[in-house]
């Protein structure tokens, strides 16, 4: 690629001609991609890939970057091979650039890191097999996001990017950043990972879009360039350009623009032409055609020392009443789902790697329909109603094709080579969650296998909703002691469940590291009619004081059903709390409308009417309550106490759209709480902002602690922000940050940790406090683009959503150890799958292995396989793996589990030797050792070292293949 | 060209992609060229021709059709001659095919047969320049006018199409032609010319757009043609087709569209494609690309045979209530100018040719200006405000341009050889219809040269304000007897007049032939302060009854001031008359607006809500008044009558803003009327159709004849259409018609004639009565897209048009003789110009000839010399000549003049003689021996014959190259 340097005696205007193409917002990835539905948006990216193309053929001195592959991929499988000549050539020429290069622009407030590294490696994997290593992408390029997590800029650095640039800053950020001119700087991304986390960062100049005057879009209404002095109009000489550095970039382009390419590009040329023919008369303005890496190029020449960063830029704020924190929670289910496809994803991976079917083509639709989840207006939930509903069509029928690969996996591991009679299918109950499993209900016998997809061996309690009582057999034969829990009235009225399940059971199973049990259940005839009975047997109190407790844990309710205090049995530590489900209301203003006259203008004031900062609403990207007051969805609540062997729980219900489980299992140290919300009640016509808060006596002074994309922790100060003077406007929702996975509070000997099963918005508002905005329904949109209310329905009234938190009370030194399993527990749980079977446990175990793990031996607990995935099987039947292991404990957060630890890479292949391996860069498409980062300087002198992934140790093809973290 | 001849066993379905583009109407010319002001509308046709090339050239099979040569030349001077070839061979190929050709698509209603040939001549000189015979267009292409001329059909029978589509018919026509399949006829297009001037015409199915659910430009909604079976929304299976007859044909294509033709031209691929693909699976729909040529020349070879027409198209209404007849008149200004513009534009011609300065660069200023205000959005005045500024500034720019032609002619035709003092320079003054002139005010000496562009010569009565006395000299040094009049104050009193001139000195004068005669003014010094004195000498009545009378006609009013009779002297013929100006009220309904429930849903009534043809409103287009009732503008008016040897006139004030002057010429049989009327008073809000009426006691019998195009005249019947059962639903509106430059009632010995100056919108909406829109000012927009009401202002306030009348009461036997040489000398009237001297006459006359003609003999009455434009003059000084000469009576009008006549041309050509000659289609584009027409069969069995041109006989480079008519 050839960059123009500029001149140095110059003020060097780079313009940057590219397209922001959302994977999916207001219409479905494919409506825009074919333009599709044009009534709701013009927007078509077929025709803009097809534009730009012939654009870039017209004039060799023309560039384009393109960035969301989800489009590109889309656009290429339907070209003609000379197409793919062209554009091939296009390419190795650099005037058509790949920046970012994801399969999306992704969301960086509710995406999970494990997704942001799938999602780019889909992308640059495409990049790589199509155009080679010329095409690698080596700029992050977050333009729209809202908000820029400090983990992703750690990611993009690992992926060996050299900078990043996005759009949106807090108001008052940018206005600070613009004043003293550190708008770009070095971002040092990772607490952890020192230099080779760290990014060049910029904040663009203009968001993404051109500078007033200087849209050419067929969607712009700015004259063009008019310069045939033949005809009328000729404007030439009133079109003049005016900057203040020596390099500047102009993003030339925006939301879906550059359908017609030939406008933009045709006037952006005379635009060059006229603007440089002044140069003979003096002008120092040298306009010319370039791309971010072009312009960073540029900047990195330049000499300059940079100012540093260490935090985010969460939450952004756009005025005093517009925090974009709203979206943290926006569409719980949605984020929910997306959490768990990749949950799927990962095992389906596995085990097609260890079964060695080679089926990636299956696996693919996931990953793709995972890859476009990620945009930041898809797991954001920023999206109309029915672009989510096609998210989510996506990702079941992504998980549909990924289960024929886990099933076919699973047949294969669990079959013996003896095997006579055919194999019944496995299948996935997805509705396990609200205790729903239609196929197995009134079996006289089926199965149920859990596979477990981390390295380390775990426990896990079973729950299985059940029409009848069954007797269950471990692996091994042995009958297991099992509990029958009623289910919940909560559960069975939630709209659309269809399961006669009443019960559950529930027992405990300790999984091998990545391996399955089966379990084996058979019907209990002669107990068929005492289910009722059998249930009553349970220890369970109603309305009364009651306490769970179990080995390591204890909690505490008071005689109203309150949770009075949890207690740390191991470390003789208590909690006391508060815990409620309470609301915020949606911004409604005090009358419905109301006409305001200023400056003889008359305007309607109403909630998201964006006329003035005051009317912002609620909506799926702000979360803007009436007033910092919450109310409790409930001055009375029922309990109900459970005890059995292996679960004690409290069944707590608030009114008739809120309730919630709180539950210990037997010897587990979490106390999780399932809470069920909605439909949300909105016959008083305010949207409402549901929250669960604890508020304990923790003496947190102010400070709270929040992962990004479910790594690393950072530190939260309420009403404060490190880089500038903060403003206090929005009490409440200026505190709120993404919990991707944790949340907590500590003093110097006790501390409140809560996981979450998928992102959600949070803070603690109050000293000792914790809340987390659980579920949302608003009535107004906030007037920034979506264009509906986040109103969701279902089964024809509001949605309701259940989701699950883990509470841990430990001391701090104690608590990453807890919450670093946990939270892996929760995101790569045991995959339940089912089969139904006709034969007895005997015939049944004669034919298939029920239980198999994949390991020889444990890996060290601070070990996690991010990756693990098949990539092929050559002719010679040897096998190509891409593997990602992570040491994810940060440092200094466990006195064990933070040192550095070694592993044995064959560990994981006891079926195979390695024969060659290559450490290659994050996003796996560059070798480690051929990456040559840019070298940037600190106003401290500091300086960003070369090539700084050195940290890591292994020796090719050695015996033992050692990992040093 | 290689057609598609389709299957015969199948059903064909021609697919012609096409853009429609507006020579100006809500933006510019240049504004639509270059794609400017896209916030009044979006469209930039450099767009659209840089994107359909692209698509021609990725893609064989692809046509597109191009028809708006002022674009299309705009486009191809920016074009390197890369592009330049590939567009040559798209053309021979037959890829791209222009249709049409004419500079844009004109108007039928208010546009003059003359500027008709021009402005198609000026893009088919283009096209036959650039691209060779190859490019010749066959097709009339009317996709969008508001109803259709027979004229216009005849001249396109003469430039040799073989067939014209149109997209507009009357709504209750349409219907029937669509119920007896009758929409494709033989159009017998004149009276006078038979089969040669016989038009194919047909009335496309779908106005000129796709069908519903086939639109695939980037400014339509409809869904694209989702055919990537690996993506979701894929639905090729539910685009289905299903026509009716054996050849049909699709306009694929609308307004602007093909700005990124690859959307078009994509999904056509695709739909040909798929649709095509069903033939194996029994389908008998059979879709191509292809042209207009390429249908029409499919239903020549279907062996038809075709119903005919002789009526013409107008006017066209598109519901009970919208009647497209307001935009005969509207614009009366611009029309004026318009008119007046081509006046001098063939007088520049003329005299650049005669006076061999060879400069035809400056007069292609105003030949392009005119073509552009022909299009149906210009003249016709339905375009925006700004946009008919744009057309009025480049007429008067062109102007400018062609008086340098003028002015650098007229210097050589004056100049004698031996001339020693420098010439003065010839100008201008286009306020002379206001009595403005204002660079001879307070002047000693100036000259008048008064240039007749017919070739016979003419009585004229010059007509100079002044600010003193002069004596005036005739070319012979005669001084002139000359009346002082007084300018009427209704003059001073127009806004924008910046004359101190309050008298004029009106004089007879007798012009040569295709030639000038020069007046010399010399201030008369001792009489100067008795300017007003001297007009106290005139015959001077003040509200009394009076008579104006020379030696043919006589003209009577009462003591009210009321035109009473008018007496022909030479026949003795009387008619009694009222005459007066009226208005009609354009639509209010009877409040401002009302809200109305209908099927429960609530709408708003107001005129130009087009939810009901019942709301209607009057507009640019549209002339719908509140009823049928007319209102006087005044019950009363003063009258003055002034009497002098050269002119009698009575000057008649009806209200401030409604005067005229009626006035007879010394031996003149004409009755001259001119109108000034405005501002039209909206003080009561409501907008006003201003008429004058003339109430006779003819006994016309419902019957009316107005002229089409200046040309032929066509019989109208009041309430009446020839080719369908009529409904009347207006009376007023819906028996309008343009009046090009005439319209007459008749009985057996008397007609009253009435001539215009510019097209207006008329009728007899009684016996014996003929009315005649003149000016027009409306305050609702009549929502057919122009989006403003048609209230036109000049300085603050309504804006005032003058026009003139002329009245004919004549036998019906003679009057074509009076109204064919009445009309001829309105719109080719003598061009005059002035001059600052110095020197005495005699000075004067003897450097400069003071008359001069280009003919030695008298050419016939009934010969018009309608083109005489040099083309070039070769480097051996061969001058080469586009001619017209006509003969300009019809068949049996006039028992003389309407005899074949024979010329010979040499007489045009007193300075040289003819060396060669070759015979052209009206369009001078094709040698006539070489034209070719398709031949169709009428169901009456007539045969149109081929090469029909064969009734002028020419004998090449004989002596006298005799032209018999």
């Amino acid at each position: 690629m050839s960059c123009n340097p500029g001149q140095s005696d110059k003020l060097n205007v780079h313009l940057v001609p590219h397209t922001h193409d959302d994977v999916g917002w207001l219409k479905t990835v494919d409506q825009y991609f074919y333009g599709a539905r044009n009534n709701i948006q013009h927007a078509g990216v077929q025709y803009i890939l097809d534009s730009v193309i012939q654009s870039l053929v017209q004039n060799p001195e023309r560039r384009f970057i393109y960035v969301e592959m989800a489009f590109f991929w889309r656009w290429w499988n339907q070209q003609a091979s000379e197409m793919q000549e062209t554009v091939k050539e296009l390419v190795n020429n650099g005037r058509l650039e790949f920046i970012s290069g994801g399969w999306c622009m992704n969301d960086e407030a509710a995406t999970h890191y494990n997704s942001i590294i799938d999602q780019h490696s889909l992308g640059f994997a495409f990049l790589k097999n199509t155009f080679g290593d010329c095409a690698r992408p080596k700029i992050g390029w977050q333009i729209d996001p809202f908000g820029h997590s400090r983990e992703l800029a750690s990611l993009f650095a690992q992926m060996g990017f050299d900078g990043l640039f996005f759009g949106r800053a807090d108001y008052e950020d940018y206005k600070q950043r613009n004043k003293t001119k550190t708008m770009e700087m070095v971002w040092k991304a990772s607490a952890n990972l020192d230099r080779q986390s760290w990014l060049f960062t910029g904040v663009l100049p203009n968001g993404y879009n051109p500078p007033d005057g200087f849209c050419f879009d067929l969607f712009c209404d700015e004259q063009p360039i008019m310069d045939d002095p033949r005809l009328h109009d000729y404007n030439v000489p009133n079109k003049a350009v005016g900057f203040a550095t020596n390099h500047i970039i102009m993003t030339m382009g925006s939301d879906f623009q550059y359908e017609n390419s030939n406008e933009w590009f045709k006037n952006l040329d005379k635009l060059i032409h006229y603007v440089n023919e002044q140069q003979v008369n003096g002008s120092d303005v040298n306009v010319f055609y370039s791309t971010p890496s072009c312009y960073l190029y540029a900047l990195n020449k330049a000499g300059h020392k940079w100012t540093s960063k260490i935090d985010d830029f969460f939450p952004y704020a756009h005025h005093p009443h517009g925090f974009w924190t709203g979206y943290f929670t926006s569409r719980a289910a949605l984020k929910r789902f997306e959490r768990h496809s990749n949950n799927i994803l990962q095992a389906a991976r596995q085990l097609n790697a260890y079964a060695a079917i080679n089926n990636q083509a299956n696996l693919f639709f996931l990953n793709e329909a995972l890859g476009i989840a990620q945009h930041h207006d898809a797991v954001s939930g920023t999206e109309k109603q029915h672009v989510a509903d096609d998210y989510a069509m996506r990702l079941a029928y992504g998980i549909d094709k990924a289960f024929e690969v886990i099933n076919a996996s699973l047949t294969k591991l669990m079959t013996k080579p003896e095997k006579s009679t055919p194999t019944a299918p496995q299948f996935l109950c997805q509705y396990l969650n609200i205790s729903e499993c239609l196929p197995i209900e009134n079996q006289e016998r089926f199965t149920l296998t859990l596979y477990n997809p981390t390295v380390h061996p775990r426990i896990h309690f079973a729950r299985v909703p059940v029409t009848r009582d069954y007797t269950i057999r471990d692996p091994d034969g042995q009958v297991i002691m099992t509990n029958l829990l009623k289910i919940p009235k909560a559960t069975y009225s939630i709209p659309g469940r269809k399961s006669f399940a009443e019960f559950e059971l529930v027992f405990k199973t300790v999984l091998p590291a990545l391996g399955f049990n089966t379990y084996y259940f058979e019907v209990n005839a002669e107990k068929e009619s005492l289910l009722y009975k059998l249930v009553e047997n349970n220890e369970i109190s109603k309305n009364n004081a009651c306490t769970l407790q179990n080995q390591r844990v204890r909690v505490d309710f008071d005689e109203s059903g309150n949770l009075k205090q949890i207690t740390n049995l191991d470390k003789s530590i208590t909690v006391p709390m508060k815990q409620d489900f309470f609301y915020y209301e949606g911004l409604y203003l005090y009358y419905l409308a109301f006409i305001i006259f200023v400056n003889n203008r008359l305007f309607l004031a109403f909630p998201g009417n964006n006329t003035k900062s005051e009317f912002q609403a609620s909506g799926a990207y702000i979360f803007r309550p009436q007033s910092e007051e919450s109310y409790s969805v409930s001055d009375t609540r029922t309990i109900t106490c459970v005890k059995t062997e292996n679960v004690q729980t409290a069944q707590i219900i608030h009114n008739s759209w809120v309730s919630q489980q709180i539950t210990i299992h037997d010897g587990q140290p979490f106390v999780e709480v399932e809470w069920t919300i909605g439909p949300i009640n909105i016959k008083d016509s305010v949207g409402k902002e549901i929250i669960v808060r604890y508020d304990t006596d923790i003496k947190s002074n102010k400070k709270y602690y929040t992962d990004a994309n479910g790594r690393e922790i950072l530190e939260r100060v309420r009403d404060y922000r490190p880089t500038w003077n903060y403003t206090v406007a929005e009490p409440v929702s200026g505190n709120y940050y993404p919990i991707n996975s944790r949340i907590y509070i500590k003093e110097p000997n006790r501390q409140l940790t809560i996981l979450t099963d998928r992102s959600e918005g949070g803070g603690s508002i109050e000293d000792g406090s914790i809340e987390i905005l659980i579920h949302r329904r608003t009535l107004y949109d906030d007037a920034l683009g979506v264009g509906e209310p986040l109103n969701e329905t279902a089964y024809g009234t509001g949605l309701v959503v259940r989701g699950r938190h883990w509470l841990i009370v430990e001391n701090p030194d104690s608590s990453a150890l807890f919450h670093r399993i946990g939270a892996q527990q929760i995101y790569m749980a045991p995959i339940a799958t089912f089969s139904l079977v006709k034969s007895t446990f005997k015939d049944y175990s004669e034919n298939y292995y029920t239980t198999w793990s994949a390991l020889n031996e444990v890996l060290p607990l601070n070990v996690h396989l991010l990756t693990f995935d098949l990539q092929e099987i050559t002719a010679d039947n040897v096998a190509k793996y891409l593997i990602r292991v992570e040491h994810y404990f940060e440092n200094n957060e466990d006195p064990d589990y933070s040192q550095p630890v070694i592993i044995d890479l064959q560990a994981l292949f006891t079926q195979g030797q390695i024969v060659d391996m290559v450490e290659l860069t994050l996003g796996a498409n560059l070798e480690l050792k051929d990456l040559s980062r840019l070298e940037w300087v600190t106003v401290d002198g500091e300086t960003s070292k070369r090539s700084p992934f050195k940290k890591c140790k292994f020796h090719l093809k050695t015996e033992t293949n050692d990992f040093e973290f």
